[in-house]
């Protein structure tokens, strides 16, 4: 049993599950960004033939399961277990979904950290022999996002510059602990270790700029993890976090920078990915969703084909809600951290 | 790794993690039912010094976790994982009280079955390997419930002979990997089983019979548990559901009943055991703090000192949102189970 916890909050994973396979179901403002071609599925509008924005989110996130089980090979029968969640009240998107899919279920709430928390307690399912095959998924929906937590669309509400914007989108991934599958796309990609979060609060209160609220729980994350596995940005081809945005990023590595880490060289956001500077989104993209598809249709091809050899990927939450902030409370922030790197007899050692 | 997966969906955990401490916190109609006497804290009153019920309820949850805590001798720094959830929006409640534990944390939702998910991950993570120490904990409150799912309080609302009352209480068990510890009050009960629940929806949209719309889940978790298991109602001295109420147990008795399994002699409901009928709240008690306090004050006692010496332990949710709800939706339901049960040792076997 020894030698699975490192210092204070990190795990290793010494089956290294193998990740197999990933959907990713985007609308046709993320179509439109840097990483438009790689989605799996684009949706023609924002309900995508449903009447309710938040029927359209439910489908998002079950399409992406199906299509992660489809390049697989896999029928869902063959899931041990579904974990997920999404932004919305009762995480309904995710367990609409689940019903949907009709496999063993364990919904999350970590916000927009939810796609790293779902790999991460999936790969302790996998890696402890608990299950062999595991789904991995998060969701979010521009407009059901804006009208829960802010405003209703019709309202036509501008934005102050740190705002982000709530990714249309849904991703998944499959872990699996047999290692790699005769038809999933990929061989080569392993999951060796994890930071659990821990909920930190500086006090903003500011619900325009989340991005700073999450910063300070993505540094003591990325801290606690390079103490807890003896480890520095030199040992990451890539540490990328899940929405921090443009003002939230420039925080982190300033944060980072107090406490003598130099992240500079290594460090990418999602947010900053999945839009264009160009689509004038102010400060990037954000929400559940928006890990779950840079993960599921970009980052983790590139450890596939060993473009990146070792990469640590964040996700981090803000855990306020709409009672909390009008109730005068600050906006707490998690981050929870995955190792996904290149299997080592794919890289030739 | 083979050997800890049984059938389709249940788990078994070799190294039978020890349920070392509990902790309670309850409210005046809570301590004026059946096990009134059993609870560690009673509120004065529902906003227990705080200037809402949310900010009340989150201290609940909070105290929960330091009492069982306290009991065992421990430090909130010993903890290597929190798990836990709550009724509210964004489950702020489990999310601000791990602000203040400072401890890793992993949020997570399952309704009113969120405590029995709490403890299967984090059995999974003690028998796994990956932590030493972990705190399971789940609370709701009536009077937040109230006015996020239903109606303001302030109108008075009259409800079916169906409906139940939510119970304003927050429950937390302790697992440890380690075995019994020497000032904890447990030293008899280990968790040796779990069945992940699937998302069962038969139909039901009455928003006031929330135990119809779990029965279903209940009883498709039951069957699936004896199914993998290869066991019968024989092998229990007690099934215990979450938050069935009257209803709902009747409804899941008469399910079962349909599949040849007589559990009548064998099932009781928390929802039942938390108020008196004399209390008139109708169906019974609801809400994850009625399994979660019902577990903690009164059950584990019982496995404890022998008096139920094997115990499957469901939680029961209803997976809806007051927002499916108006968008025409019926009440999908979740059960998660765990099989409770006194140490060989202590049985002198």
């Amino acid at each position: 049993m020894a030698g699975k916890r490192r210092g204070e909050r990190s795990l290793i994973f010494p089956t290294r599950p193998h990740v197999v396979s990933a959907g990713s179901v985007a609308a046709q403002n993320e179509a439109a960004g840097p990483l438009g071609s790689l989605f799996d599925m684009v949706l023609e509008d924002d309900t995508w033939g449903e009447n309710s924005f938040e029927k359209a989110e439910r489908k998002m996130f079950e399409s992406a399961v199906r299509i992660a089980l489809d390049k697989a090979k896999l029928r869902s029968g063959s899931l041990h277990c579904l974990l997920g969640g999404d932004l919305l009240n009762q995480i309904v998107s995710a367990n609409f979904a689940a019903r949907q899919l009709n496999v063993p279920f364990l919904g999350l709430y970590g916000a927009c950290s939810t796609i790293a928390e779902s790999l991460l307690i999936g790969s302790v399912l996998v890696d402890g022999g608990y299950a062999d095959t595991v789904a991995c998924a998060a969701s979010s929906h521009f407009s059901t996002a804006e009208r829960q937590y802010r405003f209703p669309l019709e309202l036509g509400t501008t934005v102050p510059p740190t705002a982000q914007r709530t990714v249309t989108g849904a991703g998944c991934a499959l872990l699996s602990g047999k290692g790699p599958m005769g038809g999933a796309p990929f061989r080569n990609i392993v999951v060796t270790g994890a930071t659990i979060g821990r909920v930190v609060d500086l006090g903003i209160s500011d619900a325009s700029n989340m991005g700073a609220a999450m910063a300070p729980a993505a540094a003591d994350t990325i801290l606690s993890h390079f103490g807890d596995m003896e480890e520095t940005p030199d040992d990451y081809d890539l540490v990328i976090t899940g929405d921090l945005g443009r003002f939230g990023s420039s925080m982190l590595l300033s944060l980072l920078n107090d406490h003598g880490v130099d992240l500079t060289k290594k460090h990418l956001d999602c947010g900053n990915l999945v839009f264009s500077t160009k689509q004038k989104f102010n400060s990037g993209g954000s929400g559940c969703g928006c890990p779950a598809i840079t993960l599921a249709a970009h980052l983790l091809g590139k450890v596939e084909i060993g473009e990146v050899k070792r990469m640590l990927f964040l996700a981090t939450g803000a855990l306020l809600s709409p009672l909390s902030s009008m109730q005068g409370d600050t906006i707490p922030g998690i981050a929870h951290a995955l190792v996904l790197e290149m299997n080592r007899e794919a890289m030739g050692l």
